[in-house]
């Protein structure tokens, strides 16, 4: 196989400051071609720090892909240390130049000494096209050791991944003659770890060569199968051998594969038996209208919502009884129908769903507590509501809340439009 | 200093599957004590790679933190390695066991063989108490190792966080009479990460012991300061210290510090100046109001909105003229502008602002493609409206079409609300 290490190099990871969403993707991107990501590390803005990292990884890595550093500031050290380690030295790249000149002339900004050194790159490396900022990308091979180094800033970083990093991949798989890898997920919901573990029993009990990984989470438990292969085609089979076998003893708990998780199948749900839908919302502030719009075609089905987060706005915009509002209060199942029965009529949905609750962290009570939120959904002529508690954490109940509803759009589409 | 690695074990983070938000936690929390974490790895679930990775990070740490690889299933391995790496045995611990009927009992669930093997730790471990699920953390000290070991799921890690971990780094830092290191983060708007630089210039022109770093990003620059001392309070003076030379020379960038961005500045100046705003959105369907809505206190300044997400809905519920959309589209200056207009109106907000635009990947045209979003702001008897292109990217449009709402809001409240 085609061993990748990926090593951040960035204090801003380290001490916690943002995400490392850079190494999820290119993971991503690695693994779906083949190849076997084994290994991440993040590191300080630190030369001595790097030259450790590199001969560590080196002794177990095919290719190294290293990012962030490359900007022009002195906390930068990437470009220079990597250059160290590999005995070179930096020069003008006038292909790199060029480019810098062109973004700054495309951005009406003047060109700086800081901008010129952007444009130096080892000697013995290649550069990697960087059509969206200045710090280029490039890559070294020396003695067997293949090194990437890319920029930090995300759409830099997707920019030469996307222009070049597959074809260098693709090229040391063949190169190589290595064994690719290959996964799929099934996304389950409704069933516990332990619980599908013990329906699908051992791995052992399959006469197959694949792995099995179990990812629990609140949106439900997500099936990993795994399988290598001497292309991605026979590890593909090698997986949907083992899937016929496995598929009649869970298929009621599946809600879809890889990435296509539980707005994807509602979608294609709502797109093939033609419907509509609306949302009401108060303590979710617009967010299930944001997820239910967040995929390509959502117009097709999603026709609108109200986000009615005061009283006043309830009962002006959604036509909530203001004696609804004062008997039950805004967080209660009646005001949970009504503003879902109600924004049902407004935009002439076939479905509409509503959310109000107590998100946190102030506002609860000794009745509803932080956490508690009412769903109400309409359909036909029909309205329901269910209540829910879900905890203290405020993003985290407005997150639930929303899952919550698309688990129940997804219920009444199977139960009452079936065709 | 109290170095700390981390090490996550999962292959669900190597292949990219999911993203590592449980190490920026972890980091965030250690940074804040003051402890210095200085490595970050992600291995797969397998004995070999945790046995040499152990190997290399204690090399360098003082604490090493591992996340993953407890659950009941075959995939994982952590528990088992972690105690033969330290030449123990498994024991069933009472306590553990305990816990684990109890949560048992509470979710009505029946007790497995494979939940007894979850009560089982090393016999020289701490058990770290976990009462949100059934995987245990524990402790290791040994031969001046000390190793901590947590689940991989995230409410059960930040559980054991919250409720041990804090006190076993501080009382670390005590007995190593460990220096501190402290940050604090300017977040700035409307400068370059170069210029910003060569406002303040290099880190060697003052006489202060701080560190130095900018984040570029698309929502601005951050600036982030570091200083070590021999507690909190004495790296928080030299940090204000150095802080206060360069306030005056970039103070008109400042939107924030740490980790209050401009959500938090628009939150208190609506709160301050007593106004209130309202959303009519359509390609971020929701995700303004969303956004608006994230934070606790803000159904004291957001009213609501509407999200028309078809051209029906933008003139039965926001009034926008059907001439103007037949005429203009409903992508354009005019829509905007009748939007926010029209969503004052009903919300009767002091501030109102609207969004249309085409987020993609489809529905782009010569005249307007992909990712040109319209905003409009109506406030007084005023209304404005902005265009945008943004890109190729839905997610990233919709994204940046909220954000550059917020920076537009910011910037009425200060021209057009001063006291």
């Amino acid at each position: 196989m085609l061993n990748i290490s990926i090593i951040t190099i960035g204090d801003e990871i380290l001490i916690g400051q943002i995400l490392n969403s850079n190494v999820q993707f290119l993971s991503d991107f690695c693994t779906k071609l083949g190849a076997n990501v084994i290994y991440h590390s993040t590191i300080g803005d630190n030369k001595e720090a790097l030259f450790r990292e590199l001969n560590y990884v080196f002794d177990f890595s095919d290719i190294v892909i290293t990012t962030g550093g490359l900007g022009p500031t002195e906390d930068d050290i990437t470009k220079q240390s990597i250059c160290e380690y590999f005995n070179d030295n930096l020069i003008l790249n006038n292909e790199v130049l060029d480019n810098i000149k062109e973004l700054f002339k495309q951005r009406n900004r003047e060109l700086k000494d800081l901008h010129y050194k952007q444009a130096e790159i080892p000697s013995k490396s290649i550069p990697l096209e960087n059509r969206v900022g200045t710090a280029p990308g490039f890559l070294i091979n020396e003695k067997n050791k293949t090194v990437i180094v890319l920029p930090g800033v995300p759409s830099e970083m997707k920019y030469i991944v996307h222009n070049s990093l597959g074809k260098i991949i693709e090229r040391k798989i063949i190169e190589k003659n290595s064994e690719v890898i290959k996964y799929k997920t099934i996304n389950t919901a409704g069933i516990f770890e332990s619980d599908l573990a013990e329906i699908i029993g051992s791995k052992l009990d399959y006469n197959d060569e694949i792995s099995l990984a179990y990812l629990p989470s609140t949106k439900g438990v997500r099936l990993r199968i795994g399988a290598k292969g001497k292309n991605l085609i026979e590890a593909q089979q090698k997986i949907l051998n083992f899937e016929n076998k496995i598929l009649n003893k869970i298929s009621k708990y599946i809600i879809g594969y890889d990435n296509n998780d539980l707005i994807n199948l509602i979608k294609d749900n709502l797109i093939n038996k033609n419907l509509t839908i609306s949302t009401a919302e108060s303590c979710t502030g617009g967010l299930l209208g944001s997820i239910l719009t967040s995929i390509d075609g959502s117009s097709k089905y999603y026709l609108g919502g109200i986000i009615t987060y005061s009283n006043e706005a309830k009962n002006k915009l959604l036509n909530v009884n203001n004696e609804t509002l004062m008997v039950y209060g805004a967080v209660s199942f009646q005001t949970a129908e009504e503003m879902a029965k109600n924004v049902k009529d407004l935009f002439k949905s076939d479905i509409s769903i509503s959310i109000t609750g107590i998100a946190g962290p102030t506002g609860g009570t000794i009745d509803k507590p932080i956490g508690t939120v009412f769903i109400g959904i309409a359909f036909k002529d029909k309205v329901q509501s269910y209540k829910y508690n879900f905890g203290n954490d405020r993003l985290q109940n407005r997150e639930r809340a929303c899952y919550q509803s698309l688990l129940l759009i997804n219920n009444i589409i199977y139960e009452n439009f079936s065709n």
